[in-house]
Parts: C-alpha cells; structure tokens; sequence
C-alpha cells in the first residue's frame, strides 16, 4: 500500500475516534457522488453524509486488527498520481468488545487521497435501545394457535405486561415502577389470538409529544427514510414493524401517535374509536382522547388484527363493533378543505393526483369538498382539554421529580400545568360544536386527506411548525372520537405519506376493509 | 451502468434469492485476494467465502430499491474491455420490513464481470437469536451502586430469574417451563453489587455439550475468529461478553463449558471450586461436577466478580473463601504432561515458548512437569458419572418428549440412559485416585496447561476428535472439583487460545490474582 495512502487511512481513523467532524468532512470527497452506507441506509452526497455525522456522536475506542489493500487504477506513466484508486477494507477491534467493518473506495485527488464511497458495519450492539427497551425471541409466547399465530408484537412501553414495570418512555419512572400483576386486556388478546411478543418497545416521555425522539434512549430509526424522524409518540413500534422487528405495533393515539409514524414510515395505523378497546393497565396521558390501535406494514395484517381484537368472543367491545362493522362503509368521501390546507404544496398536488387517479378508476368512488371551520380555534381548545388532563394523570410525579423529563416534553407539561378549571370547561365547550358537526359528516360517508403534512422531517430539521400544522390535521378525529386509518398511499419526494380515513364510531372494522379497498384500486392503477 | 454489468448485478441478486450455491461462487473472482465481509467478520479469499455460503441459508425475499453506479477504472482503448473495474452499491428493501445495503466491487475478467469485494449490511434483526434469548437495556436493573455498578451480564439460560421461565437451550421444554418464584442465589448477588442484567443467554441443551451449538437456536458467533464455533455450553454469554454485548457473562462448567468458550473466544472464564458457589437456581447437568462461574474480556472485572460473588456480606462461601483465598499462591507452576500431550503440536509449542518467556522475564516462576496418568481411563470414568447424573436430571422429561432434543445431544442422553447402577459405582471409584492426586499436586503449587487442544474449529469442521481431547484437558479439574481458570495468554495461528491454571480447592479469588500477574508478565514482555 503506498505510504502516503496509509498515513490518509491512519489520520481518518485517529478523526474517526475524536469525532472531529471538519477533519472528517474533508476526508470525503467533495459533491453529491459521494457514498456513505450502515445499516442505517445509504447517504448520498457530502451534504448529506455531513449532516448525518453532526448527529452521531463520537465512536467508541477501537484499534484496526487488519486492513486488506486492493489497488484498483494506476495513474498514467509521467503524469501526475492523480486518478489512482484504491480499496481498503479494514477490521476494527473494539475495546469494549465486538468487531466493525470498513470498506472505503480512496482516490487521489490533486495529490490528495480521498474517500469516495464507504460502507461501514459498526460493532453490532445487543439490541438497538431507541426502538426496545427489552426483545427477545420470543419475549413473550403466545397461544400456541389461532388467527394470529406467527405474527410478533411490539408493545409500546404505556401498556401493562404482568411481572413487568411499565416504563412509559422515562428512566426515573421506570425505576420507581412496580411489576404489574396483570396483563392489559390490549396486550392479553393478542396473545390469546396465537401472537408472540417480541418485545416492549420505546414511546415518547408519557406518549406527550409527535416527533418520536426520546432524550433518554435516543430517536428511533425511520424504516422508510434515511435519517428522519421515526415520528411519535409510537416511534419504538412504528421502527420495529417499519424495520421487520415485528408484525404488528400496539401502540395508543391520542392526538395522533399512532397516525403520524405511520404515515413517516410508509405503514398502516389504525386509531380506533374512542373508548371501544378497554384501556385498563395502559397508562393514560389523556383519557378524553387516549384510544388504542395498532401499526402494520400491510392491509391484511391490520385486518386480521382489527378483526379479532375487535370482535373476538369475551371481548367487551364486540358487541358495539359488529354492530357498526357487519356492513361496508359507504364507496363517498368528503374532502374537508382546513385539514387538506394544513400540508404542503407538494403533499396536496399527490394527494389532488391520488384524487383524480381514484376517480379515473374502473370503481370511482365519489368525493365533495366538506369544510370543518377554524382549526387553529379547534386545536387550541384540544390542547387545553389534553394538557388538564395530562397533568391530573403525571402532575404529581412531575413536581416530585423536577428535571426528570427532557426539555421539549417538561415545557408542555409547564404550560399544562397553568390549565384552570374554567379553562378547560371553556375548551370542552368549545370543541363540542366541531365533535358533532364532525360526527354528522361521516353519518354516510368517509372523511379523506393526508395524514400529516408531509414526509418525515429530517432529524435536524427544525419541526416547531411542522408540529404545529400537524396536529391541526389530527386532532379532528380525536375530539370527535372517531376512527381514523392512516394507509401508506402517497409518495413525495420519494418519501412515503399516509392518506386518512376517518368513519363513523364503531365501523373501526369496515373502516380498514374500506382502506383496503382504496388500497387496492392504487395497487391495480399501478399495474395497469 | 454498462449493460452487461446491470445484468450480472441482476443475475446475481437472483442467484442469492434462490441461495444458488454454484452461481455465487461463480459470481466471485477465484484466488485468494477476493474479500467478502458483514458484520460476522471478513472473509478472504474465493474459499474461505465459499465455505461460510455453505452454512448461512438463503436471504429472505426483498428487492432492489436503489443502485448507485461508479466506474473506477476502465479498459485502455482498442484493447479489450478487460479491466473495467466499477463500485456498485444497493439497498435492498425486504418484503418483511428493514433494509440491507450491498457494496460490490466488479471486475471485468475475460469478459465476464465478478465480483473481487463485498460488503454487505442485511436486514439488522431485532436481536441475534443465536445469543439471546431475551435482551434488554436494561433486562433487569441492579442496584444502582455497588462495586459492579454499571457492568452488564449475559445470563446462561440455566438460572431463576423471578417471574422468567428456564429454557436450558430447548424450546419444548421453555414452552413447559413455569415462571421461577425466585431469582437464583448466583444472579442476585450480581444485581445486588449494582450490575444490571443485560439478558438471558442462549446454552447447549441441557449444558451437555462443548461445542456451542444448538439446533433449535442457531449458533452463537465467535468473537474472536470469523467462522469459528463459539465453544460451549456458555456459548450465548460467551459470545455476548466477546461481541461487547455484555461485560460480565454468568455460565456454568460441569466439564469445561465455560473454560471451552472462553479459550475459543479469547476471554478470561473462571470455572469455581465444586459446591463453592451456591447451585441453587441452576438447572443440573451433573450435580458432582456442576459449577458455577464468569466470562469476561478481561482479568481486572473477573477479579471484581470473583471479589464480590466469593466474598460479600451474607455470601454462603464467605468464610470458606476467605479462609483459603487471603494468601497469595504460590508462584510454582506444574505442567501435566498427559494434559499437555493432548493439545496440537502448534498449541504445544505456543505454549512452551510462553513458559520460555515466563522463565526469562524479571519475576520468573518456577516450573515443573508432572503426571497426572491415563487420561482416557479418567475420562470414561467421568463421562460415566456424569451421564448417570444428567439421566437421573433429565430422563425423565426425554422420555417424555421423543424428538425434543437435537440429534448429538439425544445421542449422549441415549449413551446416558444405558449406564447401570454398578457401572457408576465403579467408575466413582475410578476417580477419586485422580482427585486425590490432584488435590496433592496442587497443595504447594499450580497446575498449568493450554486450556484445550487449540484454537476454535470451524463450523464447517468435524469436531468429533476435537471433543475427546478437549474433555480430556477439561475433565480433571472437575473431577477434583478444583478451581480453574482460562486466560488468553497464547495466539495460535492468528486465533486465541488460553492457558488454564488449577489450584487448590478454594482459593478461587487468589487464583485470579494470580492469573492477572501471569498476564502482566505477559503484557510487560510484549512491550519490552
């Protein structure tokens, strides 16, 4: 290997260790041709490759064990050495145990050796602790048989799993936490259905935030977009059944938990009518609008779930669902105008395409532009109603364990905590108007529009308006108490966006048969 | 992209889908330059490639979701296109959910593009089943101070942890198991000190066997030597304490099943005197050899382990310890030739080149050969004791459950089944000479000798005379229930092999100490 090479390879390595981010941007080779791939997903371009080490933080000690040269071009006789390329694949020994592995293509560039592509295997950790905070194989076993067998959960650290603390997305309450004595009916009827659990799996601090970051464990990983937020608060699920971890994502939504990493993940997530699956053992955040649900990567797996867990014998909601189930949603969709004006430009002209597509289609359904008046007036009323509830549940614990929680989720708590009793009544009364106009609009038709406003923000973006515009979009359902579906239906920028659907209370059942449906009219679009 | 390359990339994610053995050896350029490595390690060479593809099965089912294309060299004009020379990077987008990422290097030889380098990043499961059983961050929580605060441990699935079942390597008998009202004695003393449980780790069934392999599970990888078997029966903690996954790995040894993995993976494995730390808890093999005792990767946290577990305020072995481990041993080594004619020829010479080193360094210790006498003799003794033992365990259930265990350990338990009552009684007889012997050997000096016959196997090898040699180096310490200790202290062939020290019943604290000084002297000459 030339020396010069090797003296570039060993000044890498000693950047690598102290994590000096300019001396490892110049390493890489200037421009978007530039490659740099983990298990994380491949970067393509300096740009991107910067951003993503801001985040990563250092590597841990590590000594290189070998380092395997190949030349792969020569520079021409009597010019100069630019152009000569080599391949290093190098074995990093880790202090701390374990082995990584290096690939890195290095070019000679005005005299310069620079990397232009690499491909990096760090040490592989025992478990990836922003998605779980416990996995096994199984974690948990499930009946032997039924509809279910097979499939793995993901349950979001909220729910109750007997002999096992709830841990609600916070260290300092996990520890404090008690074993539960009893399985959460939630949990108790997956595995009554044949399902295994894989594990218990992260949640944003007290399931109070949308973004899927968590200060104490780390952000989970977006399945569908390199580098982005998982979003929240069921980013742990929603990245375990995004990555393969698991079938299905139990999960709660109460402003859109479950909706929103389904959407930024490219997966089906279904919000169920408020108060139709029990909520004992989940630990509530605020129970106006707290619902439970599941995340899957497709159609089938969500029917099947929504199925048995929403009308298997001895359950408490059987009755009400088939009910409202047996029969077929109606093929008409309202359009509500606020809502749809909440995403992005390029988000809306998908989802007008989608649209027109449905319409052009051999079984057009109907659609009609329906408005739900002022949403900034509805959201601001829901935050109120949230936040009183969300401090009677965890204000206790709040005050008698200051600095507990991260920055972002103690501020809300902050503001929660200022709510007065006349506020809140103000806000009840204020978001009563919009559950009933809301609850007439689907008597006969399913409400349509993007899920959130767009594709997963990038992990360094700034999400404060996003977060804003977001919630406008799914908060709607959850003051009416409806169902509402997120199915993986549209792609901007190459980013997957969900598409909503929101039924009458009860219907959860037809409501994914109906998204099913629409499903597979994109599905035979494509092909045609 | 040339065409021609496009249609061997796609031809070859063909021949990996259909795991078509032939058309992926093809696929990569013959010699020994080629590379291929992943997270298990890299391998070098056409053949060392073509033998890991022959253990791994197919990819599961997934397309190709990006492709990036960078000529690297390219053929002199008017010349043939020989010596074209592209990067091609892919990521792989699996129908079951997660991605993988693919570096190739391709070549073009005699007009046919192959494959020269590889890396390859699949899918990243949510835990290595072949380690783990169940993992977590923590899996359980310790105390939160102590004098092991913040170490983690791999526990072998043979130990109560209150509320978990044991599974002992078999999933029949997991599924059977009832959840333990108790944490094992060896587990609590841990979490006591202030370390946290990381996990519970994968064993041999039943903790009959020293390969490290399990039909059921998989098997776990060594940390140490791509390729190699992890040794057994403590091959999950093993290799979780190898891989950094876990600091501290909590095993048993009833013939050599923490001293096998430890020598084959380069860590430290302390194996304690007989009945010294309290079995309860702990699934039996054989109860007149069983022991317990750790993996590490270093001496200093085995002495911190040993420290506290054989030393702590309402221990059941303090006073015992304390009583024989206060003292320093004596710096006099014993060399058993019969143990010593058991290892290969090149471990042998290792090893006498490191007693060479040892004799010339500044603080020489004396040392002397010894015998031990027939060890096949010894060996069938002990092999008839312990099966008579791990009959009168685990017969039962066998019989109970045909088919349940894999083919080489129902093998051993058939063999076990047959041992008469009279053919124990004498083959007990047999051993206590052996035992009195060693006891006599030991009072004034140490016993030293290379671990086991040498370095690790591979996967792909027949062990089958690997065994009988390696449990006739293991077995005399536990036949005299003597504390022993492997230390990697020899490199055999680039992979670790470790010496093993014996001393007097007892003395289990003072023999770590005394393994440390070995390796210091070690570390000192290396330097000098």
């Amino acid at each position: 290997m030339p020396a010069d090479l090797r003296d570039a390879f060993d000044a890498y390595e000693r950047a690598i260790i102290a994590n000096d981010l300019d001396a490892l941007d110049a390493f890489f080779a200037p421009g978007p041709d530039t490659l740099r791939g983990d298990a994380a997903g491949l970067l393509v371009g300096h740009d991107a490759i910067s951003g993503f080490r801001s985040l990563r933080g250092g590597v841990p000690p590590r000594r290189i064990a070998e380092i395997h040269y190949r030349p792969l071009a020569t520079a021409n006789e009597g010019e100069s050495s630019d152009g000569d390329i080599a391949l290093l694949m190098s074995v990093s020994q880790f202090v701390g145990g374990g082995r990584g592995l290096q690939t890195q293509v290095w070019e000679r560039v005005e005299g310069q050796w620079l990397i232009t592509a690499a491909h990096v295997t760090p040490r592989t950790p025992a478990l990836d602790r922003t998605i779980w905070r416990s996995v096994g194989d199984p974690f948990l076993q499930g009946a032997w048989e039924g509809p279910l067998e097979g499939l793995t959960v993901a349950v979001k650290d909220l729910f109750a799993i007997a002999g096992f603390r709830i841990g609600a997305g916070n260290p300092t309450f996990l520890e404090e936490a008690r074993p539960e004595k009893a399985t959460a009916p939630a949990v108790a009827d997956l595995l009554r259905a044949g399902a295994s659990l894989r594990g218990i799996a992260r949640t944003d601090e007290f399931a109070y935030s949308i973004a899927g970051d968590n200060v104490h464990y780390g952000t989970p990983p977006n399945g569908a977009v390199v580098g982005a937020l998982p979003g929240g608060s069921s980013g742990g699920p929603a990245s375990a059944v995004a990555l393969g971890h698991a079938d299905i994502g139990l999960a709660t939504d109460t402003a859109g938990s479950i909706r929103v990493p389904a959407s930024y993940q490219g997966l089906w997530g279904l919000r169920t009518t408020h108060d139709l699956v029990p909520r004992q053992g989940m630990l509530p955040l605020a129970q106006s609008f707290d619902t439970i649900g599941w995340l899957t990567r497709d159609g089938e797996t969500l029917q099947r779930v929504a199925d048995w867990c929403l009308s298997y014998d001895g359950s408490a909601s059987t009755e009400n669902v088939y009910g409202a189930s047996g029969d077929d949603l109606p093929w008409r969709f309202l359009v509500p105008d606020e809502i749809l004006d909440c995403a992005d430009a390029a988000t809306r002209e998908a989802f007008s395409k989608l649209l027109a597509a449905f319409a052009a289609s051999d079984d057009p359904p109907s659609f009609r532009a329906v408005h739900t008046g002022d949403l900034d007036a509805t959201f601001a009323a829901f935050r109120t109603v949230q936040g009183a509830e969300a401090w009677r549940n965890d204000g206790d614990w709040l005050r008698a364990h200051p600095g507990a929680v991260g920055p972002a989720v103690a501020e809300r708590f902050r503001v929660a905590a200022q709510i007065t009793a006349a506020d809140e009544r103000a806000a009840r009364a204020e978001l009563d108007p919009l559950a009933a106009h809301l609850a007439e609009l689907v008597d006969g038709a399913v409400l349509i529009f993007p899920t959130v406003p767009g594709p997963a923000p990038q992990r360094t973006a700034d999400v404060h308006a996003v977060r804003a515009a977001t919630l406008r979009m799914t908060a709607p359902a959850a003051v009416a108490g409806l169902p509402a579906v997120s199915v993986p239906l549209l792609t901007v920028d190459g980013a997957p966006v969900g598409v909503c659907l929101v039924s009458r209370a009860g219907t959860d059942i037809a409501l994914v048969r109906l998204a099913r449906r629409l499903a597979a009219l994109v599905a035979s679009g494509s092909r045609s």
